[in-house]
């Protein structure tokens, strides 16, 4: 195990009915800017719910977080914020209106552009303090530090780090008028989010070992229900609850991390406009494959542990069947979500392949656990799954 | 699931010579007073790393908290404090030192007995900033809210909550020099922990019971190396993760808690002096045998995920069966540790008992999750583990 810091100070208020407490958690003497997405909160009564609660408090909204927020959008966000004296946010939405309001919050107190806080980092003391109310459980962004950012002029994507909110209420309730492609992208994403943090060197440490599994279990157990039935309220809270814990911190202790999926699915966002949590799905399976040398022996456990498929011998040849089985059954997971898992499916050609592969080499990029991935075996990756 | 809100800021700080960034975390500006056990942290060095680290720094040593920390010394550090104006306490040592702290921190500000406060609660906003530098992995109380003082002239243990510490360092080199009898009271502490918030109504929580299941796995596996060897240092700091990830709300949210073993355990310590991770490994195997009716199926789903025991066959009596085993598993486990898990073993008697079952029926108590043991089922549970 290695040495690791380990502080999530974020209050997760949890439960049905709970949009309601939002008055008691925001401190009054400041001047409150609540922020969304599209128009989704009004239709499914969320929007209601947030006024109702606030109800004799002033704040002023900030409409239309895009998904994969620009910084563009934020840009006019940090510009009405600074004219009010905003000193508290409250997003209202999925991960990127959290995502955008990070970056709101990072920025207001600055002179500098937000892009150039995406790319050398926000000051930590200098962050306005800001919750969240979720409503598509996702990115786990309602509990950590992390924050994606959209460039639309340079057709770029990079995450930054800066504080994580003070509170998030998670009302199952708002999940279930979700559509179904979001639900299955939500999934995808968390699931994905696991495995960025456990399909690492083994034996690092057995209890994370155990926790990232358990969250890949209980996807895996849910994911059937909550594919056709998104107001079972019992497995949309399990959902809810899943994703966050996916990406707090909290099953990422003492170890090594990949996010080479993620670093070549913000690429084919970025490039090709496909939703976070499918380009994920699309990516996962190439990775697997192409670093089955380095990654066997965790992909052995994963598929032992988490889909009961063990190698018939202790032969590499057995292991090596076993481990394409494990890959195709991971792709297999995804497809029953309802995502098409192939980027020739989700038309994404060659081009794109292209484009990405010629920025990787330009920025010489070396990504992933160990930084083993360059441009060369991101082409393999993308040609595994065209 | 139920509603819940979960919040844990202490930080973390994790891993082998981290002791050396002490300096860093305690504010200068306060007058700090470092609190102690028995001599144990003189011998294993842990007292000259510590003092090392805050060279240049002013601070007092108060030396003496006892295993099952008591009032009355609780009540002569206290009186320390309030006489030298302390305002930031750091507490260096197992369990019974942090929980002593927390007394001390609950009580300098305030014109009240130590005593009052842990019958009457703790006053959040008039305690004063602690943090610990952790020895002894068992308690969890490094990272929670949780504080269990006995009073010597009473012969009572209760548990009190306060605030939780600014932060914890665990170097896991600290616990090489451990006894035997400690390491094994420890792991049967950080068993027992997670089957008071895993042992009760089933599917409540799936994840929660998966990261439950995955601490019971993970001691299950390293407890033949840890028993044998405190000095491998990975298996000591999984240890040592896990039991701090066994009692700080991780596994708790949204799911109710039985605590009914702990109840029953702390009266033993009272009256007989038996060290508490003990008191524990006896009594459980008792609980789970008294509330089979109840409890059966979250039995045998322990039983079948964390020891691989199953029923035969889909009938009463092969159920009945199965939970037999599983129970006695569940002994032979503490027993694997070293520990000897009957009364009579531990020279604890009838008039232990009898004493016990007074206290409750006196007390009117009902406990455990639904409240369903009362003195009577007290009686049972431990003729049980006579």
């Amino acid at each position: 195990m290695y040495n690791f810091v380990f502080q999530n100070t974020t209050k997760l208020i949890f439960g049905k009915g709970t949009i309601s407490t939002l008055a008691q958690e925001i401190p009054a003497g400041k001047k409150l800017m609540i922020t969304f997405g599209g128009g989704s909160v009004k239709s499914n009564g969320v929007y209601e719910e947030v006024v109702k609660a606030l109800q004799g408090r002033e704040f002023i909204e900030f409409w239309g977080i895009e998904p994969n927020p620009t910084v563009e959008t934020i840009r006019k966000a940090v510009e009405i914020g600074k004219k009010e004296g905003i000193g508290y946010l409250l997003a209202v939405g999925g991960g990127s209106v959290i995502d955008g309001t990070k970056l709101i919050a990072s920025s207001i107190l600055l002179e500098r552009d937000p892009w150039d806080i995406v790319r050398k980092g926000a000051e930590l003391d200098k962050v306005i303090p800001y919750a969240s109310v979720l409503t598509l459980p996702a990115t786990g962004s309602e509990m950590n530090r992390g924050s994606v950012i959209s460039n639309r002029e340079k057709r770029e994507k990079f995450a930054f780090y800066t504080n994580s909110p003070e509170f998030s209420i998670l009302d199952p309730v708002t999940t279930f008028s979700l559509p179904d492609y979001q639900v299955a992208c939500g999934i995808a994403d968390t699931f994905v989010h696991v495995m960025e943090q456990y399909l690492t060197t083994t034996s690092q440490s057995p209890l994370m070992d155990r926790w990232a599994e358990g969250i890949l279990l209980t996807l895996k157990e849910i994911a059937p229900t909550i594919t056709k039935d998104h107001t079972n309220y019992d497995a949309m809270a399990t959902f809810m609850l899943s994703a966050t814990m996916a990406l707090n911190g909290f099953i990422a202790m003492g170890v090594t991390q990949d996010w080479a999926t993620h670093q070549i699915g913000h690429e084919l966002t970025a490039l090709a406009g496909i939703t976070h949590g499918h380009s994920l799905a699309v990516v996962l399976p190439g990775t697997m494959d192409i670093r089955r040398n380095e990654k066997g022996d965790k992909i052995l456990q994963y598929g032992q542990r988490v889909w009961g498929i063990t190698a018939k011998e202790d032969t590499e040849e057995a292991k090596s069947k076993a481990i394409d089985q494990i890959i195709e059954k991971s792709e297999e997971f995804f497809r029953s979500l309802g995502l098409k898992t192939r980027l020739s499916e989700n038309s994404i050609g060659e081009d794109v392949v292209n484009e990405i592969v010629k920025r990787f080499k330009e920025r010489d990029v070396h990504f992933g656990e160990n930084r083993m991935n360059d441009y060369m075996v991101t082409e393999k990756i993308l040609n595994r799954v065209k």
